[in-house]
């Protein structure tokens, strides 16, 4: 072997201690991170397969659902939006996307990237998209895809779905939602919104780290997923499909990791065992809790973060009727350098709050109360923090305004001592 | 929110005592375990970027090389294999694959669904190509790129790659490798070989959980993909390239992975935090043992279970020549059935061996010493197990035959005590 130049070999790794209080990624459970230090099975061993169904399970109470098709992609949440997206939609195929904020023209980007003829139909940043004109359009359009984000943290917004699954059904669309940002957070009903397929992340409300990409699929598009069926040559066997119309992609291609989740356990990628376990505790922890409890908890620590956010003079960002629960968007008070307070933020009190994209850079913070850190405790450190570096760079704020507010939210709104600390 | 059918809620992860000496995933070092439970940080936050700087200087220091372009694809090995195909070649252009093994197979499919024009060459599983063979196909196929597995598990057998590289020089063709199952136990050496790109997975010789590809490329790949460049419509500023000619996949562009790990620091994906955490405590584990120590303990444990199952009266697959050091692959004995004794194994002794695939379904056991697990104990716990079975199972073998040809084996490769226990 050749010399190789000598390194210089870093410690253990040893984060600071941060409460991250952005947009996401957020603090993980406590039991999360432990559920990661699990030690490794085999791919094949019988507890591991029982651990894929029980996760597969878990998240179907998460979605909202009975289908079948529940599986994680070993990827971060936009690995599960190209899997869904390259897994629906053959090339040339129109796909329809509605705007209204970055992480819509994520989905027309990936989209495009799947050689889809992209329509768009965009509303500024800030608003959500009515029922009715996503109805024009998809009568306009006419697409095989309606790709809708649920929450996008670029603007706050949480769009409505539970009208859209139903002009869906009346004109034969998929419907497809990117829940990254809200599951978790935010009411979530695959089925009864007549969903077609739905993913996420971890690293929002689910209180996890990246990497893991819940992913659910109706039985109609599990068969658009199984008509561009193709097993790899390595493993296929006589009588096994190969498609010409197959998904271009072999990593996203549902329909083989439907395989490896099924009862053929087609081998396919290696499951990302300490990942799956993550992702399977993120889910139990919100069965333990109830799933209608920790978006309740949410929503308190939303609202309590918005009544302290206004008892500091800030004005909030957008559309506050349809604001999501677990992130809120505050403009930057003049005078105040929005950079170098955040920094401040950080280094004088390991709080992270966020930036913001494109439209937005600049001109607004982003506080998120996601998960974990949907918590008192949490809010009211951010407050306080928050108090003193606005104080600090001149913005006229009266001590201890937003702890009261924020406090007298939470009083309000107890629901007999069950606010969950986890 | 509609009532949700209850839900049994099970238990915390809880995975029982095994010893994985199969073909990977193999079990973690306990050091990368405890380091996936450290807290997480904001994606932006100092402490991330430096370790993610870290992590590439790191991984350059596995790989063999200067190259700048060395970060994670955030997907198991398989991701890291599709992101360099499908970067690296336009729809329509050639790619060489020799086959000897399953993965060759997959590199093809990869190559395939990324509408290359494939041509493979392939030799019978158990033996590797020859630079002949190779370069008689480079000159009539005229490929972009040649894509070649190192390390095949389904054959066990090691492709040497030294002459590989001079031949692509020469022909001006890219020189891709797919090193999963071998990098960390065998030599490799990405500069000195001529190598473009390379990826790989933490579940093998690197000894990590999977979901996670370290990946590399050389300047002359890195310009490829540059020349490809398409930055994403939500963060795309006045002067960024729009490539019509861009990567069909916006998850595998390698370009923006690059722009997320570089200087620029451009939004792409969220890293996955914890799986960065444990892909550099596994890099960090080998700078500190050093690059040529540890590949001489999988040197010393391979060879001395090689010694011990020929000590049950096993014959081994392949040519032994060329056979990787972390994985033997023994014909499953006349009399033996072969998946009722690796139950056996599992269940009696908490030890997973391994199956096989295609030509080689349900004739060899496959047996791997890789990662933490090439350890001495782990080849002799595995020996004493494995003459119970056969013994149970009514092949012939000497009581303790085993044990002392390993034993002796270690005690003839000794190398001042230096055997590492990690």
């Amino acid at each position: 072997m050749p010399e190789t130049a000598p390194i210089t070999v870093p410690g253990p790794i040893s984060p600071p201690h941060r409460l991250l209080m952005g947009p996401g990624p957020v603090d993980a459970y406590p039991s999360v991170l432990s559920a990661m230090s699990a030690r490794l099975v085999g791919q094949y061993d019988p507890f591991m397969t029982r651990s894929m169904v029980e996760t597969q399970e878990l998240y179907r109470h998460v979605w909202g659902t009975t289908a079948e098709a529940s599986v994680l992609v070993d990827g971060t949440s936009r690995a599960g939006i190209e899997a869904a997206i390259t897994s629906l939609v053959r090339p040339g195929e129109r796909v329809l996307v509605p705007i209204f904020g970055r992480f819509g023209h994520l989905l027309a980007e990936i989209a495009e990237r799947a050689m889809a003829e992209v329509h768009t139909i965009e509303v500024p940043w800030g608003q959500v998209v009515t029922p009715s004109a996503i109805e024009e359009a998809v009568v306009r359009v006419r697409p095989t895809l309606l790709a809708l984000v649920q929450g996008d943290t670029s603007t706050t917004m949480l769009q409505p779905l539970d009208e859209i699954g139903d002009i869906c059904e009346r004109h034969g669309v998929l419907f497809y939602t990117d829940a990254t940002a809200s599951l978790g957070g935010n009411p979530f009903e695959f089925d009864a919104w007549g969903l077609d397929a739905a993913t996420a992340g971890l690293q929002k409300c689910l209180g996890g780290p990246s990497g893991s990409s819940p992913t659910v699929l109706s039985d109609r598009a599990v068969a658009v997923v199984r008509s561009r069926a193709r097993i790899e040559a390595g493993i296929r066997e006589a009588g096994d499909p190969v498609a010409g119309d197959f998904v271009r992609s072999n990593y996203f291609d549902l329909g083989m990791i439907l395989d490896y989740w099924g009862p053929r356990r087609l081998n396919h990628h290696t499951e990302a065992t300490s990942m799956l376990y993550a992702a399977r505790e993120c889910a139990r922890l919100i069965a333990l809790e109830g799933r209608a409890a920790v978006i309740a908890r949410h929503v308190r620590a939303g609202e309590a973060m918005l009544a302290g956010v206004r008892a500091l003079g800030l004005t909030v960002f957008g559309d506050v009727a349809h604001k999501m629960s677990n992130v809120v968007a505050v403009k930057i008070p003049d005078g105040v350098p929005g950079d170098v307070a955040r920094a401040a933020m950080l280094e004088d009190f390991g709080i992270e709050i966020g930036t913001s994209f494109g439209p937005l850079h600049g001109r607004v913070w982003r506080i998120g109360t996601m998960g974990y850190n949907a918590r008192r405790d949490a809010v009211l450190a951010t407050l306080a923090a928050l108090e003193q570096v606005l104080a600090r760079f001149g913005h006229p704020v009266r001590a201890g305004a937003a702890h009261e507010a924020a406090a007298d939210h939470y009083r309000g709104s107890a629901v007999d001592g069950r606010e969950a600390t986890a």
